[in-house]
């Protein structure tokens, strides 16, 4: 549309590509943006930019962070044994925020989906199986309850099943078709604690 | 939160910041740029500093453009001497968006709030009274139809009265307590149609 100003119409159009912004927000962002005292514009584009360049995956396990091993990895009180294995970072941060997990994570930055042409090798899945190479006594599995997640779960677990390893899936506690991120602490806990081999 | 990494948390707080997106939002947001393509966040960042230096006021009405005279002012086609009161750039693009109506703007930015401790002094009222040096015949006031609005509504109202230029105020086909920039376009016309003098 070309209600506004080339700027402005751009700016717009740009912030509608965001994920979870729509036509209106955007309107709202760019006009808060173009009233923004300079420097903390400059502040938030510095700061965009940075994270881009500067975050990175985990030499371990996947997870998005600053440094070449994550302080989950990094941390040598963990129990480097047990790997929960998550689609993504905020789904870590999710059980992170529970403090009770000591294991180590492994983060598949996705989950198998034959709907939208993502299989096993578009996902951390090689990664996952060299890391059992290594002394680990059970792999828990927390993709989401949804059909992807599940899907994802039953592949890892047969993948896995044949090396003696333990495999457990969390309990159905997490609501079907709920994303791990948006469930609380006690619920999370509650499926970790009822987990069942698979 | 130290859940992320400070790459990561520095941008999503810096993302909570802005209005609208809380802190789920800003995890998503966040994730969704560190995963964008670098060139793309290259021109998203740059569209963001372009239109916070480019984007200046209309010299005539003060509405946020590109050049020093909006495409509405500089357009001699368009009614000099009607000139509509509205609140911010965002109000004036939904009444342009219905296409019919052919004088001019001006914005205030902002509206009388006692209550936020904003007096006349501080929205662009002088300059509005300025221009009705020249030849006007009628000034629309088109604030929300708000507490604020409706308060400088009435300030500008009897500013204006004693030049004998005709004042006019939007019909309240305009739902109570709400926003312009929400309002379907049929609603606006008819609250152009049915302005009455005040």
């Amino acid at each position: 549309m070309d209600l506004y100003s080339g700027h402005i119409n751009k700016l717009i159009d740009e912030l509608s590509g965001l994920p979870g912004i729509g036509s209106k927000s955007a309107q709202r962002l760019a006009f808060h943006l173009i009233n923004m005292p300079k420097d903390k514009v400059g502040r938030l584009t510095k700061t965009i930019l940075d994270a881009r360049e500067n975050v990175r995956y985990c030499r371990e396990c996947f997870t998005l962070t600053d440094s070449e091993i994550c302080p989950v990895c990094a941390n040598g009180k963990r129990d480097h044994g047990t790997i929960m294995v998550v689609e993504n970072t905020r789904d870590l941060a999710a059980y992170e925020k529970t403090g009770k997990y000591e294991g180590v994570y492994h983060v598949l930055h996705g989950a198998i989906s034959p709907m939208l042409g993502i299989g096993p090798g578009d996902i951390r899945l090689k990664e996952l199986i060299s890391r059992l190479e290594g002394d680990v006594a059970e792999v828990i599995i927390a993709t989401n309850s949804s059909l992807e997640g599940e899907t994802t779960a039953m592949y890892i677990s047969k993948l896995i099943k044949p090396t003696g390893i333990k495999v457990t899936r969390i309990a159905s506690g997490v609501p079907v078709g709920g994303d791990l991120e948006y469930i609380d602490e006690v619920t999370l806990l509650r499926a970790l604690e009822g987990r069942v081999e698979i």
